[in-house]
């Protein structure tokens, strides 16, 4: 038995410069931004309570949004993944990217909201 | 003066088969899907009340996620993001879609979320 749910979405920017990003999605979204952190490479937005992460991030790739699923076994919650048709792309420092049968990619990560022990889905391990 | 905030997701999706879609999102992040709506082309995802939204569609384009922000004025809001730098591409139906400084397009859509009373940002227009 493991346990998982949507943690929020990543807004993936090619850029330079993530603090001229960050600032243009703090506004846009009306959001605070927090310090440029993980080497000048990520902004976290400071979203109210209760509701799902938003973050921004310098990538080498196409600018684009993805999502985060948080869970407290990421191995299990890939397999489950798998098992609806995501595939597993490969690890990143704590986190796994997959790709879904529709074609986005997005990340499983570990545990990151404080709502998630009230909110998150349980499912049977097979 | 106008107020917005962010509505949700939209996880665009290169298909046509759009239950296909819907299911896999659905039981990814956990949270019901609701029956195909817009001619099939659209199945929104029941999420915890108070939570942005989050909906599959149908698209000709390439798969990808983009976010909507909600407001009480569209003209209002579509003028403070390209005073943020975002550009205007385009009117479908009741809402505009426009492009980020970082690339990301991004849709302006009338008051959907039941929250936006209590928790909207409020904007002094020029």
């Amino acid at each position: 038995m493991h346990r998982s749910r949507f943690a929020g979405i990543i807004i993936d920017c090619q850029t330079e410069d993530i603090e001229a990003a960050g600032r243009f999605w703090s506004e846009a979204l009306g959001y605070p931004a927090g310090p440029p952190e993980s080497d000048g490479r990520y902004v976290s937005l400071d979203v109210p309570d209760g509701e799902t992460y938003a973050a921004v991030q310098a990538v080498k790739h196409a600018s684009r949004v993805h999502l985060d699923i948080e869970t407290d076994d990421i191995d299990a919650e890939v397999s489950r993944l798998e098992a609806l048709g995501a595939k597993r792309l490969g690890a990143v420092r704590s986190w796994v990217v997959m790709e879904a049968p529709t074609g986005q990619r997005f990340c499983v990560v570990q545990v990151t909201n404080a709502h998630f022990e009230a909110t998150a889905n349980t499912w049977d391990d097979e």
